[in-house]
């Protein structure tokens, strides 16, 4: 589709169809272009920009706490995939299988890793010897597959890029720590930069990663009240070291089984960008992880000095700020469409006027206000918008999940919410799996988490009335 | 194996063994270790950190000639990778094949990428229509499966990391001109940041990539007299957009074909890092890639004051140098060993003696010299003596690599030269596919490439005698 075409080209309002909004969004904001393969897409140069800057972010934060990144082979043989019972069974359903390499058929089958846990227990087991060669806190940036049925960009989709957190400690009190931490790595990268709010809570046994002790996460809640797992850190207790004999000797030359974590966040974190910000007119990125901050667009760029000006303001911009000129010559009406089709937080116009004036004119992102700016400490000025964008980002998702965040007391008025009114409901739970069965078969609705800001909402379970345990979050999910 | 151990075990020496001192090496300096995947290797966090060095040099440089990244699928399915004739049949033979998903056979296998043209043509036939939408220059990071029947860390693997930069153009003359830029874009880094001095050459049509017009290659002279392909740059013409499809408009609204090019760089550099600079003591890092430029050893560290003080010139170095501190319980000998086989290149020790007297001692790893330098500017005597050593590694090598480069006037000097010199042979050549293949089968030695510097050494092919067209770097090779 040539560009020009595609001004004309509305996208389906959110409101009329929500999932046909996103993928609008997805192909005319040139986030991804489909393929010939079932359920893969292209990243194409906008969706990698941005998950490039999530991974500067995190990986610095990474590095920061002391976590190394290495790389794993790709393939698992199938013998080592089934070493951890619990593990294999969530995940051997869902893999691809190389069975063919170099024109012959292999003796052992091997599949695309789907998450590299049975890898770096290998490894583990390889290069830990001794007390003092704990606590090992590896990363690993990759792709990773997993055979889904149905797939959506970003969202759900066979091949995804990942980074992975393993970590092996010599307590469990140790690995616990690891595991909160990098829960609050995520949440903090979440809510300061993606100006997105999470709720922080442990999974239920039932939606716990295959093989963990304990599965905590965070969950975020789209504009259309459906929830999103945005990452999940996992403790495994000594689980796996006992699967695939993991030992370390310490201080008093005893054997000991190490304590293991894992810990990931996906592309789908840019899935959680578009329906959480988003509107009808395209992305709306918060400025700290835009590719572009800021665009600069010359009006009546025939008319002499004005895109030598333009230029030399992107240029100081540029000194500070993620500052892009579009000199094209397209129409500034067309450049309007297309950079709010790209969310770029900040516009900056500047014609013959407004250069004779010394002033510009910047146009927010997020609220679509125009402000006329002197072109004194121009730098300045779009720094602090930036920052006032990102912050009204936040405040406003915010706002949306408080306002779409119900509590229900009794059954009845459980269900008549998850059926009527989009988002989280709050209530409290027996800790049995069959209310939980029972509520995800009656509503559709998954306990998203047990936070860990308890609320107290009264004694008996939402489900079977008997007595409660534990307050959770449940809502409908991607 | 515990670190205490590793001290007391040698290396092999590398005139003794060159392939074990390498193998040795690999491991011992924690770059690798190996899998139960035949032909994959962990990379461990120090040969990461250089493969990140490598990574983040590169990527900038691409991006400032105008590169964007994106991130393409790992699969391929059959009839796609079959569309261009040269180019299945050049891959085919060597990749792994993905046959059962999700629980099912699939109804078309794919492989998993050697490469990946196949699906940016078909990415380029989706999103080029107009001359406006050229030039496209795109680039990629991932892993690539190559299925290899004889495998060495780094330099031939199953599974091993790249880049791979696909960019499509109007016009022939702007294909070749990207493909020489980026040629020298790859040389500039190999012998700037590597301290590896590359010949530039074209390929001969036989060892040309499958599906190119012309590959392009820089070409490094290993410790032992080996050459190692150091990069590559290929030259499509219009072959894949013919076979795919990929045509524009014109500015006179005619469809035309694209011209594409390709070009790479992968882990192997990491290979050639170790071959060209490494020693019996271990490996020898250029500064501007090592993961540590400077490690700081104290001596004496239970004295008082002396882990303090230590402490703080790391600090110091830290806000320009990759400084690091070994502040563990380890003996300096052991410290001095471990440093010295990872290569890093100066390290500072600082004992009580030093402290009183205001300096330190830094040893270069390059030469084994020992300076006393005083505290004062300690940063800029260090950083000095980094570029010292980079500038010396570079030209160690370039004298290793023209002390081992022979010519060769006639075939009987040829086969000796090859039999009892190992290096490059420089010698005339007809052009005839019959002579190329003929000296490999006698000799083992292949046509490494015609390089840019012509030189004049005679009229006659080396081989047999006619009339000769060009001059050839011939070596065996890794």
């Amino acid at each position: 589709m040539s560009k020009e075409k595609k001004l004309v080209e509305e996208i389906t309002s959110m409101d009329e169809d929500f999932a046909r909004w996103y993928t609008d969004i997805v192909k005319k904001a040139d986030l991804i272009e489909y393929t010939s393969i079932k359920g893969c897409c292209v990243f194409r140069p906008y969706a990698y920009a941005l998950w490039e800057n999530i991974q500067h972010t995190l990986d610095s934060k990474f590095k920061e706490l002391g976590h190394e990144n290495v790389y794993m082979p790709m393939f698992i043989p199938e013998s080592l995939l089934e070493k951890e019972k619990d593990h294999v069974e969530g995940f051997a359903p869902e893999v691809a299988w190389v069975t063919h390499g170099g024109g012959e058929k292999l003796t052992e089958r091997m599949c695309v890793r789907p998450t590299s846990e049975t890898l770096f227990c290998e490894h583990y087991k390889n290069i830990i010897q001794s007390h003092r060669d704990l606590p090992k806190l590896y990363n690993q940036w990759c792709s990773v597959v997993r055979w889904e049925k149905t797939t959506r960009p970003f969202l759900r989709s066979m091949e995804f890029l990942w980074q992975e957190g393993h970590t092996a400690h010599a307590t469990a009190e140790e690995a616990q720590e690891e595991t909160i931490r990098m829960l609050n790595v995520y949440a903090d990268f979440c809510e300061q930069y993606l100006a997105i709010p999470v709720v922080k809570g442990r999974k239920t046994d039932k939606e716990k990663f295959a093989g963990a002790v304990a599965t905590y996460t965070i969950e975020s809640l789209m504009h259309d009240g459906k929830a999103l797992q945005s990452g999940t850190s996992h403790n495994f207790g000594d689980g796996f070291a006992k699967a695939f004999g993991i030992q370390y000797s310490d201080k008093e030359n005893k054997l000991q089984y190490v304590f293991q974590t894992s810990w990931g966040v996906t592309t789908r974190l840019i899935g959680a960008l578009i329906m959480v910000h988003g509107d009808n007119s395209g992305l709306v990125l918060p400025p700290r992880i835009a590719p572009k901050q800021v665009m600069v667009v010359p009006i009546a760029m025939h008319k002499e000095g004005v895109a030598e000006k333009a230029t030399e303001i992107c240029s100081t911009l540029k000194k500070t700020l993620r500052a892009d000129i579009d000199l094209s010559d397209k129409t500034p009406g067309w450049k309007f469409a297309e950079y709010e089709m790209k969310g770029v937080p900040v516009r900056l116009e500047i014609g013959p006027k407004d250069i004779e004036n010394n002033c510009c004119v910047l146009v927010r992102r997020d609220t679509g206000e125009k402000q006329v700016a002197s072109l004194d400490n121009i730098e300045e000025t779009v720094a602090n918008l930036l920052e006032d964008i990102q912050n009204n980002l936040f405040n406003k998702a915010l706002m949306h999940r408080n306002e779409h965040t119900y509590v229900a007391k009794d059954y009845d008025e459980f269900k008549n919410i998850v059926d009527t009114k989009p988002g989280f409901v709050k209530s409290m739970w027996c800790g049995d799996d069959a209310c939980e069965a029972k509520i995800k078969e009656d509503t559709g609705a998954t306990a998203r988490c047990m936070p860990f800001e308890q609320e107290d909402l009264g004694d008996t379970c939402v489900c079977c009335g008997k007595k409660a345990k534990t307050m959770v979050y449940w809502g409908k999910a991607y």
